[in-house]
């Protein structure tokens, strides 16, 4: 009996989180959530400030409703959280559940605050879909990722060797040169960075140049990478479209009706010699 | 008789309208306005502005001519203001011919006057073609630029959150914020606004590199979808060219002439049994 | 025996100019002018000025002579200055030719020797083909350019309205904010400029953001223009690479082949009716 | 008896060579040195300089013995040192053995340590594949790179010319004046630049806007080319491997399907004169 009255709950719950009222009200509540965030970093009068407390604790109340609703609708619970927007969803409710008073620890509490705005990712089926598209994309980067990690290494190694006596403060270590030279590959004032190192060793634009082209060369290598093979699935989807949609006869058809064609005149055409006896 | 006067003038008018020469009255009026524009901006003696402003005033009257003439020249007078163009080029001229004393609205004056430039877009079809496909392409940017401004608005709290106290310029609240953080996408002097933080916060280059790499992938995203989607227009429009012009034979053609011919041996060539009776 | 004379003299500098060798002291030549220039830019004693001046006066008369033989050896004169390079050519050997005293004059001079590199350009086939290329992708930017003609023309104009008394060196007339908007368009230190008119009218940044997009959705759909038009014309003359190559047959073949199938059937397979009788 | 020994012997560093585990123990002690080399720009206490001097011999130690089980892993000992990869791998493990004091040549020993990281490209297939395709593209870049050379070459003498004067830091001679147009390319700070000339040639703007057209045009066509050869070769790998793996029939097939029926129509249905015969 039990069993069946959590089932029927379980139903019930069900239908709640797939009513569309009850999508759109969570929706406008996140929206609610990132406009308390805007405006909490403006200078604002004490009663304001009052109600958007106020209103933080609603909104974290509301959350931990919703994702009751959502585990509640789940018939197996233990799937409830192999889905990683919803182990995200349910810690960032429940740290904002805890109580801070800790200067340091409430730096934490406005962060969660603020990444509840990514809420809107995990809700909106497109924009999951988009993310998703973007991490697919990465493992594709692999090796031109690596090649451009060690070009920055070298790079880096040999411009600590050579300028860090010059300027410590950009060539000092290893990851202070690489911060360097990831400000040289924007372009960023690159040029003043190079002219007080040309001063001690006159060939160092070599180094610049070289830097320069080969992660430029390296960068658009993935860049095309990526637009090849996002034109190449494009294309794959729509011939495999264009094929369905149409029900167009390919090839193989053909080559089968010839073949039935065959077929038949080998069997109303008997070989001459038959014929004649 | 009246209705048919009405109607002659209304023919009038479009054959003026249509007049190759008309047409090229008014871009050469246009250019004309474009020009005086221009020349504003310079300091002129005095008998200079006079001309201008004369001339100002006769292109005023000629727009207001040009319009009149086009609303005549339309049968139906409630079509033209349907067209945004149409009451574009009214409003534009309606508003030239308010009288502004005030220094206030004088501004108003004159930035109506250089938006006649537009009217060269709304004149000439190319212009007009390519503007539309600019905007067409807009909403297919939607949950890119929504994913777009996710990402500024959390990165714009964390850095009000963080660094609202090292520069204010940069960081005081969420909507300078999102400034300095196009700041950053540009590469514009993002560094000075990074070695600034970072002296504070040491780790905060993280914050700034994470933005860089997630900013721009997402903008190459929108500029692959563009270029797919552009050159998959192109493609389809190509393709269905080959196909009129050429008037080549498709597989669904020979298909069907494989399936005559078959229909024509079944006919001829009845099965053995009968042939035998 | 004259006319003839003049024939075999032709010959034999056409056989001069088209000989490998010829070719090759021709280019070795240029590429010797265009070290002189370089090595010109540098201080240098009194001995090496005497030998570069002696050198110059050496490759103008190389030159002269050079420009003499392709006239000569050209069967009609009046086609020789039909081709815009050789006019070129001619046009730098006579300029250098004039001996300048005038020191105003003397820049033209120099200007020209620097010229004579273009001649690197009108001597090898690949480099010609490659500038024709270019010229010949600039008409199909038209409108595009003069869509951004459009863009820059009017925020330079509402520029100048509005910030001309702000920062005359950047916003005095309308040319000089059209420099202005382009040094924004390529984010040149734009946020100083920015900055400076914000503190004034604190809603100018959204000019600024407008522009940028703008002109980079504008810049973006000419450069999308440029690689679709590559593909397509890359994509042709490799599909029509295929057909011919290969000499593979084609649908239209199949249709002819089924169609003299069905004459076959036809002729011999005479309608029933025929046959019993 | 000794030459069978020497076979032996190969065979068994062979089998070493190709060893799963001996693979992944070089590419530990690659990564190991490139750590050694980060760890060293750091400022580090007597005792870990030890340690990491300690290291950096038993690395040279470690590679000398993998460098001779890969020269004697080889049957031909020749073709060994015929691969660029062999001769960069052994010129770095002995330089690394040469005991430099010399504080001049102390500087060679610590890039040629750095350039131990480059192994890893040496070691892991993909990442030599990637620097093979990334090389393959340059030479169809050949005419390309000359065009913008002779651009830049062409621009750097008339900078020279006339802005030498002005700032001879920027323009002093045509190798300077190269570097400068370079930076301008990268449109860093190219506005100063600018600014400075126009301060004596008023319209020394035009030389900076034809400078940034020609040579965005030139890069732009760089880039095009290298996108359009990377779609068309990802194009045609992709419709070899279509056609093989589906080994769907082709017109050809059908035509000779064709064919063959019209054969056996000919045979079994001979000309109507015969049969009546």
């Amino acid at each position: 009996m039990t069993t069946l009255n959590s089932r029927q709950w379980q139903g019930r719950f069900e239908r709640l989180r797939s009513n569309k009222l009850f999508e759109m009200v969570v929706v406008s509540i996140i929206l609610l959530s990132a406009l308390v965030i805007g405006v909490k970093t403006y200078a604002l009068p004490e009663t304001v400030t009052q109600v958007i407390i106020a209103l933080d604790w609603a909104i974290t109340v509301f959350f931990l409703v919703e994702i009751t609703v959502r585990l509640l609708a789940e018939p197996d619970k233990k799937r409830f959280f192999r889905s990683g927007w919803n182990v995200f969803d349910t810690l960032i409710v429940v740290v904002s559940l805890i109580p801070i008073e800790d200067s340091e620890l409430a730096l934490v509490g406005r962060l969660v605050r603020i990444f509840r705005v990514l809420r809107m990712v995990s809700i909106i089926p497109e924009l999951r879909t988009l993310l998703n598209s973007l991490l697919a994309a990465l493992p594709k980067l692999g090796y031109v990722s690596l090649m451009m990690f060690i070009i920055f290494y070298i790079y880096a190694a040999v411009g600590t060797t050579f300028f860090a006596d010059i300027n410590p403060g950009l060539w000092g270590d290893i990851s202070i040169s690489m911060l360097t030279l990831f400000r040289i590959m924007t372009f960023e004032d690159w040029t003043d960075i190079m002219y007080e190192t040309m001063a001690v060793y006159g060939l160092s634009w070599a180094f610049y140049l070289s830097f320069i082209f080969l992660s430029a060369f390296a960068f658009l290598n993935m860049i095309i990478g990526i637009v090849v093979n996002g034109l190449e699935e494009e294309h794959q989807r729509q011939a495999r479209a264009d094929a369905e949609a149409a029900g167009e006869p390919d090839i193989a058809t053909l080559q089968a009706e010839i073949a039935s064609l065959r077929e038949l005149l080998e069997e109303r055409l008997p070989p001459a010699e038959q014929r004649v006896a």
